[in-house]
């Protein structure tokens, strides 16, 4: 198994990149990982021991930036590092390709290099956040806002099967993002795809509240990228805040500096329940190939565990299952309606 | 002057709403409060000393549930506390109404009550979020989704003059709540609202992103009213959730437990800081007439705190300024055309 990483994508990029993958490739020795990207720059960064046996690099001279526009970068930059390593997963070269750089530009170059699965209309980003209750699925938390309640239906089956899949979670509890727990609360777009979600055969729980999502209430938590990635960046803002509130007041003086040595275990142990790195990527759902997409912020530890998460997807075969139940599940309702 | 509080409606009612009554009346002894709801149990809450000179009862015999739908419960019972609060502010018997139980229902209540401000299309609630940097006005958090672009530019009016007045805020920033920081990113209604908000002669900074949020990057933060009860919500269960992992973590042994107790005046800080009860109700702006929504779950000193709220948008006369700038507004707009 073969698992290509972009070196360049990232605001730790090539260091952390290569490091994480590493020790993937020290902790994984049945896979080879592939540095995709400026060779001449990533060996400035391959320790003196050199490569592990089970890597390669291969070779791409440019490289997509953040404030690219995303399509048009992927059409105009074909020797980019994320377009050459989408490219060796379709052309069967590689299983998977993990990312840190601009999402969208990611998002772009699967669906132009892998397409989209068989009946889904458009792919979503699942990301995993962190709960009282181990980590949950919000989907989708993508780029692409206006999304249809058919596009919600399928963010939630391709979710749940991942849930259930990769995390383990027996059927997967599935919940809508609302304003109100009762039913017929919500925008349009909600009020729909509520219907759609009901008449599934998903396991739906009805409506959640933002409150709720912190809780753990639910293993799928389904909305539309607007406000998947308004909530996510909130909750990412919120938590760096709260540390940086919270440490200026338990060093206010030396009472308390003394009291915060003593807590300092506790205080590291809280902070690694709510770390999104060990969580590692979050998948792109719905293109005919496993790429994953990790926060721009990735250290050696979130690349680590996202390559973790690729073996995942390539090995219990997410792709193949979606695509089944896409067939299926579009049968089922068939049925129903 | 006269404000009228909702003594029945809010999870700690009546005994939280008439002790932060009572506390209001005590400190602001030129302001009369009119306790509205049922006497009799209104009175088994007073304490032995008596009501205080400025306060008095005003009858109302029925009270709406949360689970009761808004319109219909406000237009079938005409004699629940908060229709009857409500009146007495259209009959100029009060100046403003104070609420904690049902936020749809106050809000309906108004709307049927007092009506909106003219030139208003559709009221928006302004709640005040904690950040860093003090708390800032996030706007709309009402129960109305599928808002149009010309209703997020008037409620980032509303709100700019509430962020003036109120908080004393000189040339409140205004930013438009989104998924990118860039002009053009986002859904259709915020990439139309942001022409507006361009156009409008507020201080208008841009996009913000969620994690822009918590920072206090912006005075003004304007969305849909979807999306901010969700971020709102999100926010509170996060920062519930973040109380009770870091609870749990500081007390898992006896050395953390006295590390926790030299840390603890720190920690109490932490939580005032954050504590939402301080900044007191949310304004519903745009309806003819002052209605101070409070969080359900209000105490004491949330009940004070949007007393004060009211007390102070009556004496800065907010809605005669809301009245005065939309006919401004509408002109200013109509010239640039």
């Amino acid at each position: 198994m073969k698992i290509a990483v972009d070196a360049m994508g990232g605001d730790h990029a090539p260091a952390e990149i290569i490091k994480g993958s590493i020790r993937a490739a020290n902790k994984f020795t049945e896979i080879t990982i592939i540095l995709v990207g400026s060779r001449e720059k990533i060996m400035e960064c391959i320790p003196g021991t050199g490569l592990p046996p089970n890597m390669e690099i291969v070779e791409a001279g440019e490289m997509i930036e953040m404030d690219e526009h995303p399509a048009a970068a992927v059409r105009n930059k074909k020797d980019s590092s994320i377009v050459v390593g989408t490219r060796l997963v379709h052309e069967g070269k590689a299983g998977a390709i993990v990312g840190a750089g601009s999402t969208g530009a990611q998002m772009a170059a699967a669906l132009f290099g892998l397409g989209r699965i068989k009946g889904i209309s458009r792919p979503g980003i699942a990301t995993i956040i962190p709960t009282l209750h181990r980590g949950k699925l919000l989907v989708d938390v993508g780029a692409n806002p206006d999304a249809k309640p058919e596009n919600l239906l399928q963010f939630a089956m391709m979710a749940s099967i991942y849930s259930e899949l990769v995390l383990g979670i027996e059927k997967p509890r599935v919940a809508l993002l609302n304003i109100g727990s009762e039913e017929g609360k919500g925008n349009e777009l909600v009020k729909e795809a509520y219907e759609l979600l009901k008449k599934s055969s998903l396991n739906f729980v009805g409506n959640i509240e933002g409150r709720d999502i912190p809780a753990g209430n639910a293993d799928v938590i389904v909305c539309d990228a607007f406000v998947g990635n308004i909530v996510l960046k909130t909750m990412e803002g919120l938590a760096s805040s709260f540390a940086k509130l919270l440490k200026e007041k338990l060093t206010a003086n030396a009472l308390r500096k003394a009291g915060a040595l003593l807590v300092k275990p506790g205080l590291k142990e809280f902070a690694q329940d709510l770390d999104y790195s060990q969580y590692g990527g979050a998948p792109l759902l719905g293109v005919n190939g496993t790429s994953i997409i990790c926060h721009g912020s990735s250290d050696e530890t979130a690349i680590f565990h996202a390559i973790r998460v690729a073996k995942e997807c390539i090995e219990r075969g997410i792709i193949e299952k979606i695509a089944m139940e896409v067939e299926k599940f579009g049968q089922i309702n068939h049925d129903k309606t």
